[in-house]
């Protein structure tokens, strides 16, 4: 699928456990110009137009010092997705591939991650650029691009571990 | 936090809302070298340990094709951490900032992403270097590294939308 709904020649679906692991909760909310499926882009692109990013209450404070880094690593719920295929065809041309293997927004737990140019912070959100969901979608995480980050916690003994030795 | 449940100096929690507005299911679980929250590396290191990651049923299909990328990205549930901290201070040194300018645990969704270095694909999950988290963790979600991964899918309107015009 991806588009619509369907299962295509080569997908295989399967019978999934209930959902009931954990429990996420909606922070926020992302607008972008696309509202349908079939105009969304595969992957967003560091110079694709400005979208926004709309924290909610109480995680407003969350914000402070995000303005530090260039790149944000957005975490977003796909809540359009199934989440019961274990094979894709995402070009329908009757060959598929495990769901691990692929980005695609149909997963077990349909959770998009994309790296978003941080265009400016909002009293309430973030304006962005780079990312590739639809309107509307809800909001799960926001961290700054683990390139740029130098963790600020003491160093501990597992920094330092390299090997099977 | 991180290192305990404790608040610190600086530091700000909420009364978050409850975490009902969507639910996962575990498909595996990591096994890693450290079982404590004192030793865990801060942040994952190509040339660490290695860990295996397994993959439970009926997921194992979704495996298919992810030898074809050298790293992948790792999503996990960081079942310890508190969810209610708005402001952090991973130095415990009085000053603190925003949790979403932090790569700390301790988030309102405790959702980790890492990625890691493929060593083997096992019959029911991999093996892969360069992972931080506790032995244990809960698996969510895994996928290729974005910047190896080119779509299959066919094109669509938004892969060429650029600016704001």
């Amino acid at each position: 699928m991806v588009r619509r709904n369907e299962i295509r020649a080569g997908e295989v679906a399967v019978d999934p456990p209930a959902a009931t692991d954990a429990g996420l909760v909606f922070i926020g909310r992302i607008y972008t110009p696309w509202t349908d499926r079939r105009v969304c882009p595969r992957q967003g692109r560091a110079d694709g137009p400005t979208c926004r990013i709309e924290v909610f209450p109480p995680w407003i404070a969350a914000l402070d010092s995000i303005d530090h880094y260039e790149r944000i690593e957005v975490l977003y719920w796909m809540h359009l997705s199934r989440r019961d295929l274990v094979r894709q065809s995402p070009a329908n041309d009757g060959t598929a591939r495990g769901t691990f293997s692929l980005r695609s927004p149909v997963r077990p737990n349909p959770i998009g991650s994309s790296i978003a140019s941080l265009v400016k912070v909002e009293a309430d959100g973030l304006l962005v650029r780079g990312l590739d969901c639809l309107d509307g979608t809800p909001l799960i995480d926001l961290k700054p691009d683990r390139t740029l980050f130098t963790p600020i916690a003491p160093r501990q003994p597992g920094d330092d571990q390299v090997g099977d030795g």
